[in-house]
């Protein structure tokens, strides 16, 4: 058991999430999978094309957590800005990389089709990047310093992860179960308030439900140590079942 | 039509988010009600149930923007710190609020049920916050300064997002329209940039598709004057229609 605590935010780049007019679905999957190896997610920020916009974010959060994953923004066309922004956040000169230009020569002359300029940008990287293979389209993401630049349309992003995936560090992966509790969460709170403040290596978490007029709860807890989670919901179940007593 | 621009910001705040657990649901809501009503949505950002990342988020897009929305973390349990979160963003104290307690004293006894401890945290708002009024299950969000505290379970948030949404300032309202373009985007990358050169009043977007091994994009122009989009329109159909001549 790991007790390294490893820890990734995530940029979501693209005026259309921001307007409502695309619902967002590369952050669940990523959440999903870093939580499954042991990367702890802590911070999701959705940005417009803005240049500026991202430069902020990628410095900030490059700066606070192991690893960024950004997705979205780096196709062929005038609103695709990731790459130059990337490169900016680093002070980075933003060029054609020779490697990605050889895939993507190849790529459009096996396609018959012409290798326009705007399918050139897709080669340009930061100076000293190293490419992330996209076996969907070619078009390769990239990794520069500890940021991982993805691709937005969901089929590359997932496959473009599954590639990086085996190069990350990973750490301490919390357990987690959960227990269906019949009872709102205003009948629990205090007590499991205090279970909580019993348990201070355990995270526990309660989610209320409200279906046809009724209010319950699902409860989760997590934990490094699984004797820590084993105990933690032992006090959980132990109290849920004085509430049914009517204790 | 108004040439004031009003901006917003949203904060979902959970671990479950982060940890995959739950997908979020409500910035796609809010993004579309915002951008309908004429206020851009200009960040998103998803935290844990941390107090010190809630704090920051709220101080730097409370600033930033016209006016900040939260989601979560305003239920009876001990990981609903968002008040409190709120409140110390602020340098405000929280407490019970009169109105609060009443509504929510008057709710539980009509159901028979008792007003726990756990429930009174419910009540519990900074100094000043104006309660935004929860049809679905009495607790209330609040407003503070700019920020709009809601709940995060959908049916709630979209309820007090509704009872909110009158009292907002609104703005330029961006018209938008798109165009299903049959060429990828990297045949259609060059022009289309040429277009959003000369127009840059108007926000060009593209969007990439694959399916069945077929690109396609869809484009989208938005303006906030309506000839402004007419012509930029106007403009990526020739365009489409002089690649489609083979020009």
């Amino acid at each position: 058991m790991s007790d390294t605590i490893v820890t990734a935010a995530m940029i979501v780049i693209g005026d259309e999430i921001l307007s409502g007019r695309t619902r967002e679905a590369n952050a669940h999957h990523l959440a999903r999978v870093l939580t499954g190896v042991g990367i702890d997610l802590r911070e999701i920020r959705v940005v417009g094309d803005d240049k500026a916009a991202i430069i902020e974010a990628v410095n900030v959060l490059r700066a606070r957590y192991t690893y960024v994953f950004t997705s979205g923004g780096i196709g062929p066309t005038h609103d695709d800005i990731t790459a130059d922004a990337v490169g900016a956040a680093f002070g980075l000169p933003v060029e054609p990389d020779p490697a990605a230009l050889a895939m993507l020569t190849d790529h459009y002359a096996r396609r018959g089709q012409e290798f326009t300029a705007a399918r050139r940008r897709m080669a340009r990287v930061p100076e000293g990047a190293v490419l992330i293979d996209n076996p969907v389209t070619t078009a390769p993401g990239f990794l520069i310093g500890n940021v991982h630049v993805l691709a937005g349309v969901p089929a590359i992003f997932q496959a473009m992860l599954d590639n990086v995936l085996p190069s990350l560090r990973t750490g301490r992966k919390l357990l987690s179960d959960s227990i269906e509790c019949p009872f709102g969460e205003g009948v629990i709170g205090a007590p499991l308030g205090a279970i909580q403040a019993e348990h201070p290596d355990a995270i526990i978490g309660s989610y209320p439900r409200y279906e046809d007029g009724r209010h319950w709860a699902e409860i989760v807890v997590r934990a490094a140590d699984p004797s820590v989670l084993d105990t933690a919901l032992a006090d959980v179940r132990g109290m849920l079942d004085a509430l049914a007593r009517g204790e």
